[in-house]
């Protein structure tokens, strides 16, 4: 087993194409901000943990807040892409909720880490970043307001309810999933989001 | 307008009585937390916002993470009160879980910096103090439960609704608040709470 002197496959760090490298930086703070916070994680902290210089940092990241701003991007464009799968995939505005409410779960449980930073940090950006991220948002937020506009419209839906407190109201419930559900515990992700769902619908429909 | 020479009285910070010292230490640190973050404060800029320095604030609280715990702490005894004082206010368990949703959402939405530094950073506390949060946070949840367990007992609970969900679900639209209402806005709090609790209760009752 012991090396007989010939020359081994070394797999070095230099080889990662500027796209991985990208990549294994935001992995690593991705894990350093989720861990530590943001405010107390460091560029050369991230430069520590995949051996690169802060120099060589700043070819990638000129600075923290760049990669804190595509960590968020990244995490918007996720949520706007699922909502717009989960559009596609349901054929009634009752339907087309629930597959939204479930899929913005799923994307809260799978991708925790990244959806925690946006939720805390975001308002640490520059305000025109954090502009660009509200367009995102308010994009995602039209997409379930265009469902609940149609189940109005349909007479469907409780008259008194105002359409921000309900728009914000499955936000709220959505996205708090990251405090407290553990997949590895007794409920699978399937029934949790049939259950909310029905919370939901319940509570707005007539 | 101009000084005559005469001694003109002089409000001098050293008057302040401990009490009131700690009291506005804690307002500076809210308000820097809040705005710049935990991770991006540190104690020297705490001691400039009220006149301090750095071993003047070693008296009050040895560490910045001493102030952040009084500061959740703070947090976490205004929401238990909270929840007490709504609970006596109502003779049903159904309207006992409207005050309480209405008096979370009435802290969150007062307490607005506090709530969010109990929410984004009390995972930065070292463990034996997350721990005693925790079970103070364990002690409100116990509060609503015990009410979703009465309106089970009565038959009026959905049947296949899981009381974690249900909780859960109720502290995340009422924490949310924070991300999303203005009480300067249209909308006033009563009308608010109103529609949560309508939201709420017509989700989890069958």
């Amino acid at each position: 087993m012991k090396s007989d002197g010939s020359k081994k496959p070394v797999i070095s760090r230099t080889r990662l194409d500027p796209e991985e490298r990208r990549e294994q930086i935001l992995g690593a703070a991705l894990e350093a901000f989720h861990v530590k916070g943001y405010g107390q994680t460091s560029v050369r902290d991230l430069g520590q943990a995949v051996g690169m210089s802060v120099a060589g940092m700043y070819h990638y990241f000129p600075t923290k807040e760049d990669i804190l701003f595509a960590i968020i991007d990244n995490s918007v464009d996720r949520l706007v892409l699922g909502l717009e799968g989960a559009r596609a995939s349901a054929d009634s505005p009752e339907d087309r909720l629930r597959a939204m409410l479930a899929e913005t779960v799923r994307i809260v449980i799978e991708h925790r880490a990244e959806i925690r930073i946006l939720i805390d940090n975001a308002d640490k950006l520059p305000t025109e970043r954090q502009e660009q991220i509200r367009r995102k948002r308010a994009e995602s937020a039209a997409m379930v307001r265009a469902e609940l506009e149609r189940l109005r419209a349909a007479g469907r839906l409780a008259d008194h309810l105002d359409l921000n407190v309900i728009t914000f109201s499955i936000n709220g419930m959505a996205n708090w999933v990251y405090h407290w559900y553990r997949p590895e515990g007794p409920m699978g992700v399937g029934e949790l989001t049939d259950q909310m769902s029905d919370i939901f619908l319940n509570g707005i429909l007539r």
